[in-house]
């Protein structure tokens, strides 16, 4: 699915009337600049820029939201983002792949503090004006001398002009196929008002993500608790419906930027105008999290799964992770094979309250069991038919209460076994 | 591994000097015999038996003990088993492979009754005298009138010799590559008291186990609830230290039946005898685990996940079960990569309590990670041999508090999933 997973894009689109994409990624809103540039922090990949800078250069105030990985064990740049998130202005981020800055102890503290000083000398700002994020190999320490000469140099590099974001994506990019990028824009009280963002994901999307890194960039007029508080419902939304909470990587990063140079009057939680702007995120997270599922390692379906019915939203969600983790479920779908069994098994283990003899089961529209046991009137075949397609949704309904919850996710193959089977 | 799995039993044993081991499985204590019969189930599989039958022909009463799945869809062999295990004594015990019984309603449980009762015509018993066992395809309806024919036969294949458990484990058998079965004896108070075994598995071992089913004898005179007391112990110990808690199969089942014929006095708990029934029944247990272990489908490599200096067993537990459930760690291992960065990642998104500067890791004796970070003085070439091995240890220190946790687990091989695309 690789190969073609650029056309994802192309399947149709949820986006409404008021809401338009256009290219650009991170420099479509005003007042942001991107660059990602070659330093050699892995020895191999001489063509893939491995540093990602990310720079508003608006003259209005520039504030940051974020939400960071939940592992307990957290890398170096997630702690300092974390320490630099309570600076009132955030003006830049500074990023790298090939490595993840993760287990390495004070040195890596320190070698993630010096890159975003090394940013902010280069750019003029305070150091703790720029978020930090590392994604790649876990307990090795950075080449952080190198580093720092090549950012140095990077303010040469960065540019409003649209293949700079695309730069930034690829420069983040590890196992990735394709580079992630969108931007849209949309009116708030005739302010035309743009959103864009670039991520990284591959690794396996479940149960053990690989480092996921997003940044967004907004031209919107919004205080930074307003902000964080759209971005955590979006994130809700999109990353951590692929990525189970609990299972986050030591890296996994969730930045946004708003630089206020679309001049609206800033956005109030509960306004029309915070809606529309909470819409017009989530479609931006919910695109990235879908092409970072497409693009996961060896993955060869896209599966929504969606549970009903269920008790309350705790148990919707334990039955569809439970689901969308089996991997006796996952290598079914790989081979084509509705098994159904496999899915009663999951959610018979899984943490939610259920009664064996009202479990429905769906493949797409298809009825596969009902009343917990094969539903008579479909032949297998027909189950088949959706098995195998790439892409298809299974839908559990318990019948015990009203709550739901949906997870995305991937079938699990040969491929995926080969790609992990050596770092 | 499956290729020369049988010969995990020549390894150094941890068998003491007042055990020894001998053939015969579950017809090895007296006043038992076993038969394995083909049906023919499953249309495929001509040569293969496919319906086991034990059976006590003492003359002092039977008592059986039991555990089962904990998965909330239980097929209807455990719930007929678990009815029937109500009962003061036990006679029999009918299993099949090629069909678990499993989500099939109430024709399911009328046909798992129609087995229990088949057999106790045969063998002039009342069908609450015997327990019932089922494995294979989920969702499909038993042949169960063909299947009164055979099982009405049985008694006339029933034999106390070598050969007949041999029969009655391959009848019970999946995908097992090989028959697992094993008997000890011992002594209590100057008796000769045995203990046999038979049991199948295969499957993905964790996290989401093919159907577990392990049938015990033994000779010992020991009441119905000391006989739970010490089962229960020795599954706590073993099958459970394999099949993760709350992610069981529909169908898992571990049945003993205890008939006195050695006529030593009645086993009590607390006594010296009963300590060295319970090392006795521990041995067999752990003995059956690891084959099932070795048999996984597709397995490579035997790994023993030790998690200490938690905060309590269930913080234990729960990082063993993390590092050992990883599929992105069980991938590593497959390539024989010491991969520890996903080792961290897997501890600190479980729900133990740790520190990550506190952490230690070993590869069998080799430190690999102190304090956190890389061990400076191991070469990382020297963790790969151990990670090349068939089989190792991985020891994780959280350095927290005293308490420790072991699993036994496997890699994750392209073989499995080749194995699992299809039922």
């Amino acid at each position: 699915m690789n190969e073609n997973a650029p056309s994802a894009d192309t399947r149709p689109s949820t986006i409404n009337h008021q809401l338009s994409t256009l290219p650009g990624g991170v420099t479509a809103p005003q007042g942001f600049a991107a660059a990602g540039v070659f330093c050699g922090i892995k020895a191999t990949n001489k063509d893939k820029p491995d540093i990602a800078l990310i720079y508003s250069t608006a003259q209005t105030p520039t504030v940051a939201a974020a939400t960071f990985t939940t592992n307990k064990v957290k890398a170096a740049p997630v702690r300092i983002s974390i320490a630099h998130l309570r600076n009132a202005t955030t003006r830049a981020i500074i990023a790298n792949s090939g490595n993840a800055n993760a287990c390495t102890g004070k040195n890596g503290l320190a070698h993630a503090r010096r890159m975003a000083r090394a940013a902010a000398l280069a750019l003029g700002l305070r150091e703790r004006e720029v978020m930090v994020g590392s994604t790649g190999r876990i307990g090795v320490e950075l080449p952080i001398e190198k580093m720092e000469t090549t950012i140095s140099q990077m303010p040469q590099a960065l540019s409003h002009e649209n293949g700079a974001s695309e730069n930034a994506a690829r420069a983040i990019m590890t196992s990735d196929t394709f580079p992630k990028e969108i931007a849209v824009e949309f009116e708030i009280e005739n302010r035309r008002v743009r959103i864009g963002g670039i991520a990284k994901g591959a690794g396996m999307i479940d149960p053990n993500m690989a480092t996921m890194l997003c940044f967004i960039t907004t031209d919107a007029a919004i205080s930074k608790a307003e902000l964080q508080r759209a971005l955590s419902n979006s994130v809700q939304r999109s990353f951590n419906t692929i990525t189970i909470d609990g299972d986050m990587s030591t890296n996994d990063t969730v930045i946004a930027l708003a630089n206020g140079a679309s001049e609206n009057a800033p956005l109030e939680s509960a306004s029309p105008s915070f809606a529309i702007f909470q819409n017009a995120l989530d479609y931006v997270t919910q695109r990235l999290a879908r092409m970072i599922v497409l693009d996961g390692e060896g993955v060869t379906k896209f599966v929504e799964v969606v549970v009903r019915g269920a008790k309350n939203a705790r148990h919707a969600r334990h039955a569809a992770e439970a689901i969308a983790n089996s991997a006796l479920v996952k290598c079914a779908w790989f081979g084509g094979d509705p098994n159904w069994g496999r899915i009663m098994d999951a959610v018979g283990y899984s943490a939610a309250r259920i009664r064996e003899n009202l479990i429905e089961i769906f493949y797409d529209e298809i009825c596969a069991v009902r009343n917990g046991v094969a539903a008579s009137e479909t032949p297998f075949s027909e189950l088949e038919k959706i098995a195998q397609k790439k892409e298809f949704k299974v839908t559990v309904d318990l019948h015990i209460g009203s709550a739901e919850y949906r997870v995305w996710t991937t079938d699990l193959s040969t491929r995926y076994v080969e790609l992990n089977m050596g770092e």
